[in-house]
């Protein structure tokens, strides 16, 4: 294991996280001098806070790496310069990249909170007082930089407008990085998804070997980046304020679900920018979730005009589809209802507006974003089972979705049908094929058990949560919406953690559950558990 | 698919189920010249109806299956005579055993209630108004063939004992088909479970073809019966009655849980039998729930002497080391509390009154008997989840337990293990030995897709509960442990469906998906399933 490889590699990640908040410290001191907010300057001076930290852990990082290897002789310098990050090196790198990013990312929001002494005069008044916590801290920045939009915050509307930003930018880099991550480098050095992916997105492979990670992944962050552009676009034609828009288009392309306000994007209903807008806004949203939760490898070969392999993708075809069928049962119930809004109002469900706030919430949950527009845990049992079997699907392998994932899902169903029957016909061998492929013993396996092992992690930890929350205190539906939101990526659950609830009043333990959850659920599960493997440590 | 065969051999269980019901009249009938009860005597009017109609059918599947043979040609009669029963036969035949055979066997039940006009003029005062309803009738006979164990009676004192002795009776038929049919019939037609048996159990195969099937189901009802007398033996020692020993024995055996009590075994505490007897009728409940959940085919070894391979054998190994492991943790949690006995009584938490009944509901559960002595429901949230990951465990294959398994369980725990070292060492190719023999890849997917199937029934099962019971009625817990407890056979789940409560309030749609449930996990999924496969029922 070239551990300090890894180590080099991560000083550069949080480099490139301060120049992130650098730039954001700059627009906020910007509209501190414009509007001079109390408490935007202490925000400030926490990101600042935070960029001082990070550059000098970094900075630290990435020269000691340099400077040993300058005390070596010239040979190993040589050797260094050619060698790349291996199979198990890359596995440390992303699994530390997200776990001790996460506590950098968390930085400025305690640093905020405890650098101004108003707060700690009226510590459980003062909005944002959850921040309190590191653990509350660290739980919101793993919450953002797995896309999982999870909250501990009970009141949005008081927290800095640059904090709120951070906030969701750690959703956007954390949605590039995994795209990035998933079809672009792990595939490469023929980790896990390796397979899953080579199924409906071999684009990058067929090229050959030189455009390789690079190329890739300069591609796919274009592609990211003009997504995000037109999405802004929009949002601000349709009313929204450039903030509102930057930071709902960051939460919305990463499927994060983090929001501005505490009605979510229910905030922009009729009643506040205008019937059109307002229906034009949850369009857009709805639009691009959708769009978020498609593998981007799809959108390389759109690029590249080949439309019918899209056409064609097994994936999107029943990743749509599931999103039809969801739509129509769960409008179906809400027809005739009346709908509550997130922010309290309600509304006639009008065949139109079932539509609209039905497919808003199956779409938002499939694809694990988690925004809200209205409040699910009010609605009958059967749509709320739905959304729930839902935040186990997920959205597409290689978009920034969570979630098991559609092929899996459709390659496990596969592999259940041949199943039964091979009971009665065990001499007829029938191959699984998945668009034109074949699907091999060794990908069954892997899809099959990475199902049993979501199932076995989602169980572990509403049982860990049961277990550390005071008896009786929290319903069986909220420990196991809790487990099944963080460890999917989506944010909201049900009951003590439905859409207008927050995740504040869990205890630290808990906090550091969850956290696991999203990091484990983020990375597929594998690039956690292989850490607490002791032949992963073993040198070859 | 030779129907007609697979009818006549109905035909054939039908009649058998007829003669144990008339043995158990004419015991009835001598039973009642003594004490002319006038309960038992409607008893015995519907046993006799149900051996009328259960004979009458039996018969005409029997003979019209032969007459229409004889309008045959001779050399059709000759291919008949030799034929046997092929897969597909043999899955059908099962299948519709259990569910057909749940249908006489629940007769009993409802013609004793519909006979007697009292009970029509006070129907919901009566001790066993239950039976009433069809659907509850089916649902009781279901977990008495299943040997699952649940009941709809709230009160079983009332219940004539011709009716309990049926009861009775059903779990130790249902369980002696179940070892016979996974341990003598299915591996030799190479049905499902074939694999997954030859790794323990490769006795009855090694003697060569002669044998098969007849010789080894012959040998396993030997010594169940050897169980069967030993056990009642015992009880008849410590103070039960002939009835009471008979009745507890053909539900530990059969790993059933129905018992004539409605503190079930909890009935014989101190107070009642005296210390010392108490303490050795759960002592000799719990170690006889130990053995029947265990494969049955260690025994056959045993009777050969070959010591080595059941001392060796590594599914008996982890079985004994999970019920230790779960007695630790539970019986700690006991120590010093107050225990309430399922009559309500308490006792303090000494060690040995801790043990005592700590592992009495640990194997209870994990043998998938049922059988309580305390009441679990009011136990702390850690020992109350160790047991509901015990009821998914459950007990040996080729035992009469249900539940997961728990040679599945070491299966598919090693395959996660290899799976997430083939993560970062793909060239690694580590074949999974148990016992030492190499788990083909084959079966290795039959594992995997078992556990997916056990999890996808029990989510399925749990929400089918909570949409047809009215809304808000059953909580979240009882309907998840409902589904679990009916699906793996285990009789008591937690709140609502406590090991002091009982299934009689559920809708009759429930209690059909319950029996289907219980159906299923009996039958280890597979052979109900294929009957809803269109290819099934293609001839070939």
């Amino acid at each position: 294991m070239k551990i300090r490889l890894v180590l080099q590699q991560l000083g550069l990640v949080l480099l490139v996280m301060c120049l992130c908040m650098l730039m954001i410290t700059a627009w906020a001191t910007w509209q501190w001098y414009a509007a001079a907010q109390r408490d935007e300057y202490y925000a400030i001076l926490g990101l600042g806070g935070t960029i001082t930290i990070g550059a000098f852990v970094g900075l630290v990082l990435w020269f000691v790496s340099r400077r040993k290897l300058n005390g070596e002789n010239e040979s190993a310098l040589a050797h260094w310069e050619d060698d790349t990050l291996g199979r198990r090196e890359a596995l440390l790198l992303v699994a530390l990249t997200w776990l001790i990013g996460a506590a950098l990312s968390g930085l400025p929001y305690f640093f905020w909170w405890h650098f101004n002494a108003d707060h700690l005069l009226n510590p459980a008044t003062t909005s944002g007082h959850e921040f309190a916590s590191f653990a509350s801290c660290y739980f919101e920045a793993m919450s953002g930089l797995t896309t999982t939009g999870s909250t501990v915050l009970s009141d949005i509307t008081g927290i800095p407008r640059a904090l709120l930003l951070w906030r969701a930018m750690t959703h956007w880099l954390g949605g590039l990085g995994i795209v990035v991550l998933f079809v672009a480098v792990l595939p490469n050095l023929g980790v896990g998804g390796k397979r899953l992916f080579f199924v409906e997105a071999p684009g990058p492979q067929q090229q050959g070997v030189r455009p390789r990670i690079r190329e890739t992944a300069r591609i796919l962050w274009l592609i990211y980046l003009f997504f995000t552009i037109i999405q802004v676009l929009l949002y601000k034609y349709f009313g929204l304020t450039w903030f509102e828009a930057v930071c709902h288009t960051f939460a919305t392309l990463a499927t994060g679900g983090f929001s501005t306000h505490n009605a979510s994007i229910g905030y922009y209903n009729a009643q506040r920018i205008g019937v059109f807008d307002s229906w034009m806004v949850d369009w857009i949203t709805i639009l691009f979730m959708i769009l978020a939760g498609v593998n981007f490898g799809l959108y390389y070969h759109l690029a590249r005009r080949r439309f019918k392999v899209v056409w064609k993708d097994p994936e999107l075809r029943t990743y749509l589809a599931i999103i039809g069928v969801a739509t129509v049962i769960v409008s179906g119930y809400l027809i005739g209802s009346t709908i509550t809004v997130t922010d309290g109002s309600t509304v006639e469900g009008t065949v139109p507006e079932s539509v609209r706030y039905g497919m808003f919430q199956v779409v938002s949950i499939q694809t694990t974003t988690g925004f809200g527009t209205a409040d699910f845990n009010l609605w009958p049992f059967v749509p709320k089972m739905v959304l729930l079997l839902l935040m186990f699907v997920g959205a597409s392998a290689g978009s920034t979705g969570g979630g098991i994932k559609v092929i899996r899902i459709l390659i496990g169903f596969k592999i259940i049908i041949a199943e039964i029957e091979r009971i009665f016909r065990p001499n007829v061998v029938r191959p699984i094929r998945i668009g034109g492929s074949t699907i091999s013993a060794e990908l069954k396996q892997a899809v099959l058990v990475y199902i049993i092992g979501i199932f076995v992690l989602f169980g572990a930890g509403s049982i860990l949560l049961m277990i550390f929350e005071p008896e009786g205190s929290i319903s069986y539906a909220t420990a196991a919406t809790a487990s099944a939101a963080t460890l999917n990526n989506i944010g909201p659950g049900l009951d003590q953690v439905g859409a207008i609830e927050n995740y504040g009043f869990f205890s630290t333990p808990s906090k550091i559950v969850m956290s696991l959850l999203m990091a484990l659920g983020r990375l597929e599960v594998y690039a956690i558990l292989v850490l607490f493997t002791p032949s992963f440590w073993r040198s070859e």
